[in-house]
């Protein structure tokens, strides 16, 4: 059987469906990784499942996902907008990345438009709320099954 | 039945798969519309299918997409990064629209790190070739789903 | 008789009344017509209307315009922004040119704080809505009586 | 009857006529107030019009305007571009502002492309020398009937 | 006895209270000085406050503060933002000086991130409505005691 | 008895009083801590102080504060300047937040001009040495008291 | 033979001739294209000569130039400046591009400073008036020798 | 007799020699203005000599050096850097202008590196402390002798 | 004997030599550790050899080298371009500072060129892969035996 | 006999046909001069054909060709990018001025994008390799042609 | 008796009087000198009076000028604005340097505004045409009496 | 025996240990030749150490050192900030490059930060003062012996 599917989450996320609904909508992030863990079940697929506040720890889960995953899908939060530790750990995974957000970064803040995941992510997924990440779960499929 | 969703291609596209294969492949427009029909066949929605070469026609569309589409998924190529005609006209629509891109416009050049789109449009999935409009289709049935 | 006053209109105005009528208003491209057309007469001059939303178009009839106006009432929409082509064909024209906008582009988005157009606009009027055009044509009939 | 109209113009106006006449004509500012009063009474309205070489006493007439007009013409010369005090005043102002200028700022030098006071005026009308004031109190009679 | 605090208060300020209450809140400059008075006066010290629109009798009263007072508490408003000329006068002053707004600028527009008086301010306080003058004069009451 | 109030510290403020003493005084952390739980005793407040060179953590507390403070006085040090992380912990916090620095940073290099902190902190204090942590938590009472 | 040589002009080049004789000379472009085409034949080589002011026109053209031309001579006239779809063509041309302009586009303003034709062209021929045209053509019979 | 050459100073000039005397010497603006009478008088010109902390101030007296006035030196202080009032005022003056300033701009603060008064004058002369005034008037003797 | 010297490490370096090998070399932190080691022994120096991936763990070591260390060499990796805490805990390092890097980072991406560590190093080696450190090492004997 | 055409080039190009010869060519400088010694004879014109690595002896020759030369090709190599003294030097030269490059500068780094040679150039050939500066001679006899 | 004074001129400064003497005058650079040399025997002074075109050549007169002048007036021309090697050999000097130019540079091209001797200069003389020799002396002559 | 190390010198390093000796010590360079000899002769490596303040004397050198030197050890002092020839010169070097510099360019002018020369060395020593050179030459023996 192939490797999990990594989903990694940065910082705040774990308030997720507590914050700003109107915004982000009602669910949790406990919510979406079980949807997340069942679409991936109807196509074989496992999913590992993490949040994180701590950069280091998000640049660690990724070197490890390097090894260990068939494809990143990667909320960074935050930290996508200010970490080079992150991308430079990026550069190492050569397995499909993609990169998701609840939100439309560029309708936000300025300091928010350029990402250094996007510098080095396969593809990039996001301002469909919660369902951005099933969404980029199916592009994870596609593309492990195009190897 | 509910209105069919619109797939709009900006300038250049008609030569796809003739053009740079090693980067776009060799999937031809053509070859997406009819994958991208029989996807939408499966979720039970028609495909409106177009490409130009010209803004103007590309805004024109736009205004149709308005009262006759239930989503719009729209690769704008070009137009995208400088066409403030079609960012007016885009906001006048209110059905989804979800921005796609084969290439992560971010790994390119600096003048296609901003496009206009971004600004209105509910959601943006690049970076995966071909299957971009696959997995485009997918976040609009969600989006659609939910009204 | 004099010349007639071209009025030329660039993209998306043809959706005028039908949207965001909280900011535009209700009046449709056509009454603003019926209104300068009315006006005009009440000081003998006739009125060319158009819109359209090619660029090329728009420079073709700017061009037109040269040799068979009086005056050129101007509201380029988005390519007042963009369009080098439209700035271009404007240098030619030698009767006076008034630049019109229905809103005050100094407090939307950055990237409509500038303008081709001005660079060779006689005047400009805009933020009164639709009474734009009728304030610009005051400005014309003033600039025609002069010579 | 209604209160006045302000006029209201700021430094280096008061040599208007006698500086640069290839560029701004022959027109004082008596004259320009003398036109202004005369079109006024034919539309039913008073005309309460002023000179300043300094900031803080603009600002203070704008502050005064802000119960005692109808409506207010300023004419800021270089005030409007460099004057947040300025700006602090008017957006405490309620009636139609219309800002105006002789010339096209856009056509001069960088420092003139931008001013304050666009940031809160209802509308502008520049570039038609000492025209601009008529043309403007056109726009402020019918900013004044519709309310 | 010691030398009295200067509070010195900028353009537009004379209208506190009456602008943008649901913002401002609806004390006026006059019950400000109340406050600051009565506070004062349970320390020992005597206040003396003053308003104005120009920018040049703000620097003239920054000149007397240099000698005549034990503190200043300055609420620059616009000129804060504008004015080199009350910078050169502050770096006169040898007592402390605390800057004050009635806002927090950094959430405002661009232009009013930057005070030419932060850069030789002892000390900022701002955010608190009305309360930014008695916190400010909290800090002027430590200062002073330091020597 | 109303919720304590959160003082939290970012990177390096642990060296207090053993670097730069000209500049930072003699102070300690400690001392600090001592004089704002003696000042908000006085008020009938208790105060929670920590300190940690973690982002992540700095992140994890003001989450915690979110739910567990009735104001938080936060003096973020280096971490304002490069978090976006502590700005998104911010803005699910509805308690006051004042920032506060011991020196003002407008005085200091570029890059400490702006703060992350500002953009959503109530109100600012700083440059008052040690002393800005009583002034804020001055502010803080106050804020508490209006609820 | 040899396929022909494709020489493609944009915007408002149909008036040369016509306007600023004193800056770009008497010649029409008919004159320019007798000499292009006399030229040419004594080197063997037939001329396609058009112009159009639409970029969607353009763009076409240079896609139909992608196969039917031994060498491209392109003057875009505005749309070299503005026009990332006229470069998204011009990268599946193969055959020498030769961007040419009849004045020194870095003689003029800012905004004429840079091109997207400049980013893919082979070489650049500018600012000998309508003998641009001819000298670009002996550059495209070197390109073609060579191979 | 020739008319007098106007020696105007702009805000803060007035606290000469008592502020920073280690940069700026001991000298009032009293001395210096002793000391171009007395070297004037040599040349056989009268001086008029005034100081205002005023921008209107010095933009009415800039308004009547170019009627009353042989040559104009001028130390705008803050206002050089500031004030475009102060540069339309100069603009419409034409006898000779000659800018001056104690310190060297270029080595203090980077908003000192400009001035608007320099876009107008005929030379500059800084740097020379308190001589800087006799230096510039040595340049005015000249300029007045050429005509 | 004298104090060690202190080699810290940066996110990602405990990847080395298994990344990108045609870059970096083949060489591990182990390795480089070693050959560090043994150079040092040479020279009567001991070592200290860390790495992290967590910013605050950097900065924690970092104000631990202040006391323990005779020298303190670090490379950063991303740390250097973001870390403003990295830098404030350097700020309070009083023994050499040496920065290295194995790549030299002006070759890489534009967000690269510019290190906060660089504002308070002593000097910097980089460009050497693995011998930087050593190199770096040469640098400190010199510097400690100098004092 | 009219006067030679002078072939003026700056720093480095001593080396052609020795360095990169991939991207130059495999043609010498002397190769260069041969070539257009020759085509120059065909026209009737004589070359004077020099190279130098020093900024001052370039400026000294474009001095001597202002009156010795009836034409100036001239390659400036990297001083065209850096050499104010150079720009000043060809204002003085009132004969064609034919700036050339083997390359095409607009394809390479940022800072090459830009010449102060384009500044005063009559016209500009750039990016045909060795053939660049044939092309720029055939541009140099019909300029000396039409006077 | 004392050392002399140097005064040395950059590039192209040996065409004076030759080249656009409408704007520079028809005093050749030898004309200059004779009436430098003029005005400071009449004050007991002795010139040292050089041009040249290489700035490592200026680079060696300034070291030379260093050891050799009691003061050093500087018209670097070109090299002021593009030499940081000026810049560093003028850093040694320590008698006065005055830095001189015939036109303002403030009022040419946006590149001049910037030159890097006035981050070192005394003092600058600029705008009064070969005037501006003089006054620069007048300035030499009461630096050095001052000492 | 291998060829010699080049070790070459930029504008006004021939003035080292005359001035400012409290920033760059007592050593002259005549020293720190004499301590390279020393240095290179036990790692069995000859020295070619030259100085010079002109460009294009330095872009000569570099040529040379292309073919006659196993490495390069350059000092550009202030060309490293200017010269695009030294750049290009650079770039026909194929032996190792060591860029050095006696202070730390990052701690000192915005326009030290860039040097052209990091574009292409091999690696960077700087801010050892005198001892950078022998510091880089440690690279040097060891980038020898790699090959």
């Amino acid at each position: 059987m192939s490797l999990p599917i990594y989903v990694l989450n940065g910082p705040n996320l774990n308030l997720l469906g507590t914050r700003e609904p109107h915004i982000y909508g009602h669910d949790t992030l406990a919510d979406i990784e079980a949807r997340c863990v069942a679409l991936a079940k109807t196509h074989g697929h496992e999913i590992v499942f993490r949040q994180t506040n701590h950069e280091g720890e998000l640049v660690t889960w990724v070197q490890e996902a390097r090894l260990a995953a068939s494809a990143l899908v990667l909320n960074p939060a935050a930290y996508g907008h200010t970490s080079v530790a992150l991308l430079d750990a990026l550069k190492n995974v050569t397995v499909p990345i993609i990169e998701t957000h609840l939100s439309n970064p560029h309708q936000r803040e300025a300091f928010r438009h350029h990402t250094y995941v996007s510098l080095v992510a396969t593809g990039v997924v996001c301002g469909f709320g919660a369902d951005s990440y099933e969404v980029a779960l199916e592009a994870a499929f596609r593309l492990i099954k195009r190897g």
